[in-house]
């Protein structure tokens, strides 16, 4: 139910302090999230999500029965005295650090304050590490704390994502126990060959890894400047795969850029920032010159 | 999201009148029976068990915010009348035929009459259908109707356990649209090697499969028969893989058995029933001798 020992093993390698028993596998980051959520479940409870979001939390939250607090970012940041003022009413937080479709990673004396909160405050924090392996401002800033709860996945930074696997890490004795109970009656457990091949990707090359992420940095960078070149007004990205451009009538840019230039962009609306799209550098350079032609005579036409 | 085509399509051939439409691939059993119950969520909704359950049900149905309500089976079968007064305060009901624990199937009578009731009082019924080849009785009965929610699993027929799939299967559009949306969010999607794999294991010859479920059948009776010789008091086994025998202060023979005989069986009370035992005979004749020696000395000790 927990997952393999090898896997769960090799992971608490990566985690200093940690051991296999702090790791839960899951049916993808999704499930892992879902199955966190059910865990910290209390009835009429708030969850505090900072707006833009990555999309299935809203749906997720809903879900698991308690409701959405939004906490509005700026530029994509989080505001160190909003985040006071607004986990008090809530029992938790969800947020990801680089963020999807922010593209934005927090500073550390962001990370810093929401470690502290969630110590001093007993606020449960889900943290979505999925672009873990994607952090282009430095090595990545893993959360700590007894309230902490990590979501990762294997599809992004090994190109896993049919496999569908993906784990939790906390350092919480009870909420490993009562995840374990729920996922025993919900999904069982993960598809076994899956958890093998995580395993045998786990030893893939650091430096390997470090290449991968400076390869996107700048395929990031490269169609940041060429989107600032045809006018948009966009933030520079630090992390993940994703630009994030205002655009005005958002919706109709979506559907006129899909229907008319065969180019798919995803509509801010529905990570809650209506007049901005979603574009993705996670493809070849062919392709983003291709998008960014395509997207050029379209903005001219 | 639903799960692949080819995997879908082949389904559908088994199932006359169908289309890929009404599937819904699963991370196994377990994940289509969450699904299915989150999908029907109505609050402060009622489902109606027949005790004794399949243990998981019960955490299933909680874990889904809505309450359990129980019809207590008379020698393990299901009483028409009874399921017509109980019915009617719940919207809907979970059950196996073949039964986990009582490995007893349901008379087509029952079954008529469930899919009758189902229909004129739109009542969702989930039919778990995972011992749906494993039917001593004859050919397994595929209820039908708009409000007929039918979990199957690939683990059983196909000794596909680790591989984790499983199906939903429903003509009932909406509900379809809302496990869907439901699965998007909770854990996106099915491994797709395993649906490969699932897609392949579809072709087993028919012939294949009626000898696996007759040299079960034959080892269930050969226990059957034993397990009585033994002064054991239990239910003939119609299909699935259990026999159910009472047995008095059943946590401590459980307890002995394993401890003292190296000897694994489940405690009744796991599954509603106080003072039973389930065995299980899918395992080699060699291993069902060695169990069954084991438990004589333990009898008569």
């Amino acid at each position: 139910m927990q997952g393999e020992e090898d896997l769960r093993s090799a992971l608490s390698c990566r985690y200093p302090g940690s051991s296999p028993d702090n790791f839960i596998i899951t049916n993808g980051a999704s499930e892992a999230l879902d199955l966190s959520l059910r865990a910290i479940y209390t009835p009429h409870a708030k969850i505090l999500i900072p707006r833009p979001y990555y999309s299935s939390y809203l749906d997720c939250v809903e879900l698991s029965h308690m409701d959405n607090v939004f906490l509005e970012l700026q530029d994509g940041r989080m505001i160190e005295d909003d985040i006071e003022k607004a986990i008090d009413g809530c029992i938790g937080m969800i947020f990801n650090s680089p963020g999807n479709p922010t593209g934005i990673v927090q500073s550390s004396s962001v990370m810093d304050k929401i470690e502290r909160l969630s110590q001093e405050r007993k606020k449960y924090i889900i943290s979505d590490d999925v672009y873990e392996d994607f952090d282009y401002s430095g090595p990545h800033r893993q959360l700590k704390g007894e309230y902490i709860i990590s979501i990762h996945s294997f599809s992004k930074s090994f190109d896993m994502c049919g496999h569908r696997v993906g784990y939790i890490y906390t350092t919480n004795k009870k909420l490993i126990e009562e995840i374990v109970r729920i996922k025993a009656c919900t999904s069982m457990n993960t598809n076994l060959l899956a958890q093998d091949f995580a395993c045998q990707v786990l030893e893939t090359d650091k430096e390997k890894m470090v290449t991968q992420s400076q390869e996107m940095e700048k395929k990031g960078l490269y169609m940041y400047e060429r989107l600032k070149a045809l006018g948009l007004e966009l933030w520079k990205p630090e992390g993940a795969f994703y630009l994030f451009p205002k655009m005005e009538d958002s919706s109709r840019v979506v559907s006129e850029l899909y229907y008319d230039y065969g180019v798919i962009v995803y509509d801010g609306k529905w990570f809650g920032a209506p007049n901005r799209i979603r574009l993705s550098f996670a493809t070849s350079r062919e392709n983003i010159d291709k998008g960014l032609e395509k997207l050029g005579r379209y903005l001219n036409r």
